[in-house]
């Protein structure tokens, strides 16, 4: 099937903002979409919200992570859609229109980086930028069938994207290939210089919470693709790693992106009053109303999962575990269901984005007609190494490098 | 309740071999005691059989690590018994008596290390020197209540010590605190050097395996302890190291045991035809008997072993293990419960023991009045974090460091 730009929606309306190239290089006669929470100079960033776009002026400068793909060779073709200030995990705009899922169009396409999934699913770029807190990324990677990447926190600038909670925050992309989602990051991670892990060198260790949270037929589905690995990287361990269960770990996160989200953009909230979607104003509230204790106490769980993750990592060990618990959610979902989706998906994503470790997602299966992807965790600034084992990996389980 | 000599049994008969200090040092003014398979310089070596003492001349050198601890002011008042040929578990020597357990007067000692244990535990010694194939330092420690430590395979020279199955022969010391283990550990190990883990840094990883081949009643009693750790250390992470079973792992372990056994002492026995106690002769049979493509599935299941254990613990993570899975046996034992013990045993050494980590045990707790102890392992070459480790952890359970 193709699709055309219309019946995807992944872009933000109004004219295309379109970047040529600013040298010959590696990503050379690549196309790029970019999520609308990136400055382009001279172009408003819409955040995904109407006041937001009312309210800034346009772009003074463009995001130098944007900036260094143009200089890699590849073309910037269009702003995409995102969730409201980044911060939900369906992909739904109410007031742009939620990009079409083009791998199941009865379903939501994952967000916040609901715009940049569409896009390199539906084959209208070859690959696009988004930004990851809670899962803003590896979610609509999983959801669309995709590989994603969220990079080791702090790995990559964030200058020039707008903030939702920056202790967490990270930029991230999506390709149809481990290839290209390799390719990529060997223009926009850090060298790494020293140390690194070997690559496809360390064992695998099951996550069980992750594991007991997916439904049943995810965990079923993604157990072929995870025999495979088995048969090169050894037979997976099963660890505990969130023995308090992912319920509390996705509390204390969501009390940490809270209280963050609040210092960010709570200012601009009680000055302009915006409009905000379903579930969007809520999450304001109740950012607004986050008692200081639970986020410190939240603060404190961090530290408490680096402890544990960060040892278990250094010595090239890859976390193993479904990406979301479910495919992606149906377009006509009641909201009360898209929460309990929403906390058990950040419940599991918390676990590399408290350790601040990389995850990659890999679209190893589907359930019922709908993708769903198989996360590889691996020690923060091993991003590099993680790439390339995510490309072996594909390679095994016989996927399109 | 003091103990004579006599009733211990712990040296070998006949007159002591005693050495005085070679300087003044860290371990001034403590008396060790030696097991009877390393060499002393005109001392025959008795390795627990009578006909390998009458077959054998006196030794021409000391062994280096005995060497060691007279330069550094500790001084050596006795040879102590082994089981024969260092091949069983149980302490049981019949041709020289089986030591006491001070601890526990009505069950064996453990062995090989027999004799140095119920030396140290008697207090007739502040520390004594052991070796360690398949538990031969950590099982009569957790018999008889002691510290005892399992370094690093090949961090301390063997020279001049009988071998068993040098892939898996390393020394091992004995004393009544974690103090003393650390400090001849200082004098005994080699530096580090460079990159060494944090003491104490790491998360305790609970090894399922290990804790569901114990005992129920050892489990409860180690809980407490386990519990004091947790509290300072974080919650143990529950981590399946060997999915195939301990059952799959001692069976490895022993056929690679056995195939080194019967080189290291297979030309002796066939020459010799010497006269074995219960069990032993058992062995060497099996030992001569051992199909080579088992022994060689044995050092496949090794690697694997390594791959998991070895980047596990790289960042400072440490296994937490009862280091046997039940208090020492009664006296009168059926043999054939006392191979179950020993394959049961031999499973959960071999995890440390197959991958080359070092392991120190805690004598934590008792059951029926008999104790039992609790292992900290870690990654290969940490020997002197893990001992300040244990230190900490001896202090954190309530124990005399």
């Amino acid at each position: 099937m193709t699709w055309n730009e219309q019946k995807v929606g992944a872009f933000v309306p109004g004219p295309r903002a379109v970047l040529s190239p600013l040298a010959e290089g590696a990503l050379s006669g690549l196309d790029f979409a970019v999520k609308d929470l990136f400055d382009i100079a001279g172009v408003p960033t819409g955040y995904g919200n109407p006041d937001w776009a009312r309210t800034h002026p346009p772009a003074i400068a463009t995001a130098p992570i944007v900036q260094s793909l143009l200089l890699a060779g590849a073309r910037m073709v269009g702003k995409t859609k995102t969730v409201e200030l980044a911060y939900g995990l369906t992909g739904e705009n109410v007031w742009q229109g939620t990009p079409l899922n083009p791998a199941a169009p009865d379903r939501f396409p994952g967000g916040s980086s609901c715009g940049s999934a569409a896009a390199v699913a539906a084959g209208l770029v070859d690959f696009a930028l988004g930004s990851d807190t809670g899962g803003s990324v590896r979610i609509p990677a999983s959801y669309c069938g995709l590989f994603g990447l969220r990079p080791s926190h702090g790995a990559i600038s964030l200058a020039g994207a707008r903030p939702l909670a920056p202790s967490l925050d990270t930029p991230g992309w999506f390709a149809r290939s481990a290839g290209l989602l390799e390719r990529i990051g060997a223009v926009l991670l850090p060298d790494g210089g020293g140390l690194s892990i070997a690559v496809g060198g360390g064992p695998l260790l099951r996550v069980e919470e992750a594991w007991i949270n997916a439904q049943p037929a995810v965990a079923e589905a993604l157990r072929p693709a995870l025999a495979r690995l088995e048969a090169h990287f050894g037979r997976a361990l099963s660890v505990s790693l969130v023995p308090e269960g992912l319920g509390t770990l996705f509390e204390h996160f969501r009390c940490v992106q809270a209280e963050e989200a609040w210092v960010s953009l709570g200012e601009w909230v009680e000055a302009t009053r915006p409009q905000f979607g379903p579930g969007i104003s809520e999450r304001f509230i109740a950012a607004k109303a986050m008692d200081p204790a639970r986020a410190a106490a939240g603060r404190a769980f961090r530290e408490v999962m680096r402890r544990r993750v960060h040892p278990l990592l250094a010595g090239g060990a890859l976390l193993v575990q479904p990406t979301s618990p479910c495919p992606a959610p149906v377009l006509n979902a009641p909201l009360l269901q898209q929460d309990a989706v929403r906390a058990a998906t950040i419940g599991v994503g918390a676990i590399a984005g408290f350790s601040g470790a990389p995850e990659v997602t890999l679209p190893v299966a589907t359930v019922e007609g709908a993708p769903v992807g198989l996360s590889l965790v691996t020690a923060p600034g091993q991003d590099r190494a993680l790439l390339a084992t995510a490309r072996i990996a594909a390679d095994i389980v016989g996927m399109a490098a």
